[in-house]
């Protein structure tokens, strides 16, 4: 039985992003990880094209009820059609293995957030930082620098878990 | 991009409604057909089981956060874990371009409800019949006598689609 | 703690229906009972006019994120605003301790059909008839002929329950 | 039609917290308008029993199934079993016309992301604060320093709408 990541970030997202939302999709698709989305565009629509490049499985986790426009769908294997609007953030993340955000929006935020709630292995490249009431910093996300380590150390709590 | 089909059936089902099933998922793998279903045992897991065996993809969209028992997650290609409850019904259901329900449960019955209720078309093999409050046959979901025939069926209702 | 009672029933309803459920909701707020509905017009909009006329409290759930036009708004104490589609009729359903269906729909037939799949004592006014693949009639819900006995029957299981 | 303004926090809370909900409660009572909360201990609980304390209408949203246990359910007039598991945050935060936020916890942020994700008017007491990728705070969520401030927020926003 195949192991489950789901990759977030904004749909509205920079170049850079975008990039490495494609590597980390092909790296998965290369370790035979069933790559989840959240089946929009931007970091989403970039991960499901990495790992489908690679012949890996993409499942976009839609929040409407629509296959979505062409160039979101072309990538995704399996087409999740929710119309749970951002209750479907909660399906997405109860339904990985691990977690790997891409950047910074107020959606990606509350997926790393539930993420966390059900304590969830998750990483976040190019994020946002959290600063607790007492002015210390929040542990718990992974902070990375790159889409390789992102991976490899998303793997490496899955060989943990077998 | 691949068409989605959700067989629906209970987990407490007969063995003629299990070979039903496996059969039904044969077919629509043969066919290049996405096969969704609930990801628990009964029809859901024979549809899976048929559907792997053919080289296809099965995803089970279960109700609650886990994996399920190793039976019904071994022919799965992703599991879904929604922790939705029976509000996964509708995911499933929307998900879809066409249902196939097998055997009658009440479960079945929300989802047959909840497919003719977004008008998706949807076919009925062993299922139940619905009696109006004027004593006149209920129309909308189409009778079918064998797998072949609901296959053929929800087949030809993709192709006009297209 | 007050008891709940969902009332289901389709938006596009015949006057005999829009007056039983008038009726019903005022004979449950009568009884201290808060009203769940879905929070649409039709069945809906009536229960909850019903309810609050009689000074009760009417909790509309509904299917989008709006607070919806003003006459099915009007008599609501509460509008959740669910945004979750059809799957709203899984949330109505399990928060109820018992349902009265009026009249029949697919998305009533889904509440009516949910409510048995968890067990909830479940009595239908006006309703379909379900028979099963072997051609004999489906048991577990109470078809009732008017108003005062779908509140009376629903009633007696509430207090039975304490 | 009653103004509905949702407060999260922490189920596991600081007697401040608890005490802050309290009175956050007791003045949006005292304003007329429906709390909603998630129905469990700690924030929650106080939340609501602040609200009834002073006549007023407060919601419980549940993640699962259950009533809850008696403390918790005691000051709800109304107690929605939503059985979404964390799904239940996105209808909670959807179904409000503003969010007061009272201390941190994975859960309370996924709340407050999801509150900005809709352009909810959000208010936060005793918060966490976000720090974007390029070192700068994320505007967006209002910060607060006492029950009266965040209330007195909520009800000019909500004045403001009509």
């Amino acid at each position: 039985m195949a192991r489950q990541v789901a990759v977030c970030g904004p749909a509205d997202c920079t170049d850079q992003e975008r990039a490495w939302a494609h590597e980390v999709g092909t790296r998965l698709a290369d370790a035979g990880v069933v790559v989840l989305c959240g089946g929009a565009g931007g970091v989403m629509a970039a991960v499901a094209a990495g790992a489908t490049a690679h012949g890996g499985i993409a499942v976009g986790i839609r929040p409407d009820a629509a296959r979505g426009p062409a160039d979101e769908a072309a990538n995704l294997t399996v087409t999740l059609r929710t119309n749970l609007g951002q209750a479907r953030n909660a399906v997405l993340i109860t339904s990985a293995d691990a977690v790997i955000a891409i950047g910074g929006s107020w959606g990606t935020l509350s997926e790393v957030a539930l993420a966390m709630r059900r304590a969830i292995p998750t990483f976040w490249l190019g994020g946002w930082s959290l600063v607790g009431a007492d002015g210390q910093s929040v542990d718990g996300v992974v902070t990375v620098d790159s889409p390789e380590r992102a991976v490899t150390a998303a793997l490496n709590v899955l060989l943990d878990e077998h």
